[in-house]
């Protein structure tokens, strides 16, 4: 079952939003196992759509529609939906009761063009849209379904969860998609399939590996489709073993979840908490963590020292150290986790200081030198890394890096009592 | 002159990562004077890129692709392009020199599959790229230009701003396209037009006004092409003028900058310095301040106070305060800016303290509840604010009220010896 997404609307291909509904929706039908052939985004131009959705009836089976339903003159879909099916318009009554709500609701006069939301093509299913005017519309044509739905995304989601996908789920007979993923983090992926060739040799043709680098980590994922369920997720999750034994040392979890979740969901199962001691990251590290919910059952906060005076007056970095080592040096990062751990009262510290660039550099410490540290009170790693020269991804390589220390101390902390 | 952006790889067609590439493409081709006909976003899949390729063929001059040049095996974009050319490879001695420039600088021995990587189909111009390991492709194959680049963000970016922006200016005759913009934020865009309608009213037909609404704040665009170098360029700094003179009490800066940079510009011409206490956005106004180059020059630092006990060590919070009136309050955010200008001894500070959810709100203080300080020596702003119930939202609508605020203060300033 192969599904297509059409986004219309001029604001995409000129670059004013970013496209974050068609993610949202493949995510969904994968779920559901439909796979999304294509993506397509085109502009509100009646050729141009009708073009589209020719292309579309010749890859996929469902063609998914978001977009240019609003009532004014430059949204075209459903006028082009009616021309390309040949048909004519009705008007339907539960729509017109809808968004003779919605007036009523914010108290304000019905006009023709919003009357006119209720017409729909002729050979329109109507999907009840309780979130905004416009009416989903679902079409079989031609052995082919066709689905419009408004590019609001809240609206979008809507009758995707009440109409769209049940609907699918029930007319056709769904072959089961399983995805597994593994995150590592200190290993690049050339590495990686390295040591793992002799097992994605093995895989059977069903079962389907690919890698996804990203700043450090690389999430292996094993995905593929059975019609007879249960068999290939004990494939798949007989390859995840296999791969997580072999590479254990640079694995942080098996889930498709950024680290910084992992790693704080593994301090939440633990009773632990973290704080944090930030130069050159400058707050990126804490925002990381606060932006996911529940994130201060384990993260207490923390200090972004970028002045020198703060390194000593929030974390107790002693003077001397930083004129003699400097505040990019292995005794400052080691005073800067302790000083958390000390300070902030929590399980676990990380500290980041660094040279992010582009300037700052010298000879000796280049744009790119950063020193890591990561901290229990029985256990520390303290090491230099050197990154590139872009700023915004030296201090994203560093985040990450950070949580790769922590993930390392977190591994290892059975052996624990030694500052390794 | 047309193009058409495809991106290839499975994980956006799964949904794994939103596509934040082709919007910000988009913005570059479009300020170059190309529209954008269409996006596509197809799977690594030989025939689907075939296909791809000779749809996009047909409806654009310059067809730009992205992803699938890593070194493993679902890597197929560059062997299916000389297929599409009917090609076979060439070494390129400039790629290969890079691949193991950039091997050496990590420390890595070279694989393999690395060398791989500098081969080149044999009707391709190489485009150097300095971030990463896959070169930039540049096709010329039957009156259409074919551009292949890593889906890396910033590989490409780099790509696109070094190499193929200025090969297109100059292979075409591209009409010139003349930006200028202004950051207003504090006020609504139907609020701003309303204020402005007259001005709107009066402007020549060449020249377009468009409002750019983003959480809380609205870009006012005045753009135009024109041939004659210089004319225009006159005109919109005239109408530019206009609209500052009419909105000034909410204009922040006049160009394309974020509102952080721009306050930190304003911040450093005047030699003063600024510190945080950041509770529920967690290090995010931090991070939009350090993101940016010589933040270090205004920016000292600050706490992230997420626990209560850090409000108080951290930011000298009175115990009875946070009991009394809690920690989302207009005197606990008052104690935390008058915290944070004492203990870090910055001219200004900004602190925002709030429920970002989803858990987290009562009846009376409900999940978007949010009081932000902004504070000087001798003036000081404290506000409420009611947001909504998305937490990542409700972080940047913080984040970006907590800067709108420092702007009015920041305005103000010279009627200064007045707590407002």
């Amino acid at each position: 079952m192969l599904a297509e997404i059409i986004t219309i609307g001029d604001e995409i291909l000129i670059g004013q939003i970013v496209d974050t509904n068609s993610a949202w929706m493949a995510q969904r039908l994968n779920e559901t196992g439909i796979r999304v052939k294509q993506i397509s985004s085109v502009s509100d131009d009646r050729q141009h759509i009708l073009t589209a959705f020719a292309e579309a009836r010749n890859r996929a089976d469902v063609i998914l529609i978001t977009g240019g339903l609003g009532p004014t003159k430059d949204d075209i879909t459903k006028k082009t939906l009616a021309e390309y099916f040949g048909v004519g318009f009705k008007l339907d009554e539960g729509a017109l009761e809808n968004v003779k709500k919605i007036f009523a609701r914010y108290n304000r006069p019905l006009l023709d063009v919003n009357i006119k939301q209720a017409e729909v093509p002729e050979n329109c299913e109507v999907l009840p849209n309780n979130n905004g005017t416009a009416p989903g519309m679902w079409f079989n044509h031609e052995g082919k379904i066709y689905v419009s739905m408004p590019g609001v995304p809240h609206e979008m989601q809507y009758l995707m969860q009440e109409s769209v996908i049940p609907k699918l789920s029930a007319a056709f007979h769904l072959p089961k998609v399983i995805h597994q993923t593994i995150l590592t983090a200190g290993e690049g992926e050339s590495f990686l399939a390295e040591r793992i060739a002799d097992i994605e040799e093995s895989l059977p043709p069903e079962v389907k590996l690919a890698y996804l680098p990203k700043l450090g980590q690389v999430r292996l994922r094993l995905s593929g489709y059975e019609d007879k369920e249960g068999q290939l997720a004990g494939q798949i999750a007989h390859y995840i073993n296999l791969i997580v034994e072999r590479v254990k040392n640079v694995v942080v979890t098996i889930g498709d979840i950024p680290i910084e979740k992992a790693i704080m969901d593994k301090l939440e199962a633990r009773g632990e908490t973290l704080s944090v001691a930030e130069s050159c990251t400058g707050g990126y590290i804490s925002h990381l963590m606060t932006q996911h919910p529940g994130s201060s059952a384990v993260f207490l906060g923390g200090a972004i020292s970028y002045a020198y005076e703060l390194k000593e007056s929030m974390l107790g970095v002693k003077n001397e150290t930083l004129w003699q080592f400097g505040a990019v040096s292995e005794e400052t990062a080691t005073e800067m986790v302790e000083g958390a751990l000390l300070n902030f009262k929590s399980d676990y510290a990380i500290a980041v200081t660094g040279v992010a660039g582009p300037g700052g550099g010298t000879a000796e410490k280049p744009v790119g030198t950063v020193w890591i540290a990561a901290a229990s009170k029985t256990n520390r790693i303290v090491k230099k890394f050197t990154f590139g020269s872009k700023r915004q991804q030296n201090i994203e390589r560093a985040a990450i890096t950070a949580f790769t220390l922590l993930n390392t101390l977190l591994t290892d902390s059975s052996k624990s009592g030694e500052i390794v």
